[in-house]
């Protein structure tokens, strides 16, 4: 059993023509796998819907504290980019939890998007690697500790000196 | 030959990440069209990027001169839906010209949107009219002078007593 | 009220994995069309799964019973290309019904088709024709008599003379 | 750097309508890749053009060489599914190479699709597994010697007593 933990980001974002803003909605992971035609058994959680610059220590508690009360041993957890590295080191130490963020550059709901790739990547890292936090992003993995988000590039990438 | 005129809405919106924000951008338009496969003549002409809540009647006077200007008689406008009925009434009484606006609720880089059913729904009832100003939206053909936007139920409808 | 009969053709094909064939299956119009998000009345009616070659003498004849026995006067066909222009020359002399043929070049569950075009441009066309049979192809209005598909260059073409 | 060895299968099934057939086309992996936005270097590399059912011992011998030959220690390799695994046992032994096969239960050109999802499975498998031969297909990750695809239900599993 995998556990996806939903959290908003650009992944979840909808479109709502009515005000013309565009604000995370109803994470569409859940219908992105349906597609798939996994046999592997997936439970999809929402916890939250925030804009990633959004994100405050108070959220990631609540994250963290959802990660150790999981029966599930193995989670990957959507989430924007902008701050998924502030997360990924405030889930560190949890002993036993294979965790793996992800989350996309281009909103899920669009025609062309990372979105699909980044959570079929997590999903299947997830059952790969041993306990820890990593991130999976433009079909690398990368740790936490060492990654920021380049934010001119629009990327991912390992810190110089790793 | 048909001229299509994009001017910005809705249909026209992209996703910056950078910004977190949602902004008409390069119009997917003839893009969307290339997959269709039309052995029609169409020319795609980029003349505004606008929201159509910031569409001015100095905007309107530009689309007005460029329809007037244009050497082709069937004409299709994309617009915004929230003022497409204002820029309606604005180009009537244009002699020769079949001008039909369209738009979407949802954007055309969106996996499921209304802008292709909408783009060629106008594509066709472009050619099929006689001059006049025409709106296509949900399938359906309105008259722009007595149409309005119905915010609330999200959808164009013909005014009472028509 | 508009009614869609479904007849099979390109349009309508699915693959079948465990045959590694690719057959007609069951029409993927209606839920086409629900994102479309129309707000004129359709009825998707499914009359037969029959690829366009193998349409007989028959089936014609079933089909233009539909048509008489329907209740609305707007009906859009859908049906395989090779044989659009047969199916359209035995349609004809129908008093009081505006009849429109469309289908496709490509399945509409491809993921870039010219289906969902044919379809919106099917759907406005015979809400704007007067009575009669028409085909509705690549942005294109065909009267079917004096049309035939270019089969080298895969698209319908009026023939010369006219 | 990644190699990604194309050889046909469902996956790469193309529609030929002037045909109406349905065969295996171009590859369109490296085409489904462009819009995930990948930082990690992956070259593909078209080798055949099969069905899976009609793939030979011959064919099998290439591909095993093409591998062999490879300059690269990460390769995945597309294929049909009803012999996925009969290819992979064929490529059993290969010294420092990590092999990840995979496919797709309907075609990459189909608007929902499977074939996404399973090559960034495998992409991020090869890349953390160990040399040796995998099967990455519906989220899980299988060992050719123990498994089988289940025709009837159109999915791989793992053999009973493994």
């Amino acid at each position: 059993m995998i556990e996806i933990i939903t959290t908003g980001g650009t992944i979840d974002k909808v479109y709502f023509d009515a005000k013309s803003t565009y604000e995370v909605g109803e994470s569409p992971v859940g219908e992105l796998l349906r597609e798939a035609n996994l046999t592997v058994d997936i439970r999809v959680r929402p916890l939250l819907r925030k804009d990633s610059l959004e994100m405050t220590d108070a959220d990631r508690a609540q994250i963290r504290r959802a990660v150790q009360e999981s029966a599930t041993e193995r989670i990957v957890i959507t989430h924007g980019t902008d701050t998924m590295v502030e997360t990924g080191r405030a889930l560190l130490g949890i002993a036993g939890k294979t965790l793996v963020l992800t989350g996309a550059m281009l909103p899920a709901r669009f025609r062309s998007t990372d979105a699909l790739f980044n959570v079929a990547s997590a999903i299947t890292a997830v059952q790969l690697l041993p306990p820890g936090v990593y991130i999976a992003m433009h079909g690398r993995i990368f740790d936490p500790r060492t990654t920021r988000k380049n934010v001119a590039e629009n990327r991912f990438e390992t810190l110089a000196g790793d």
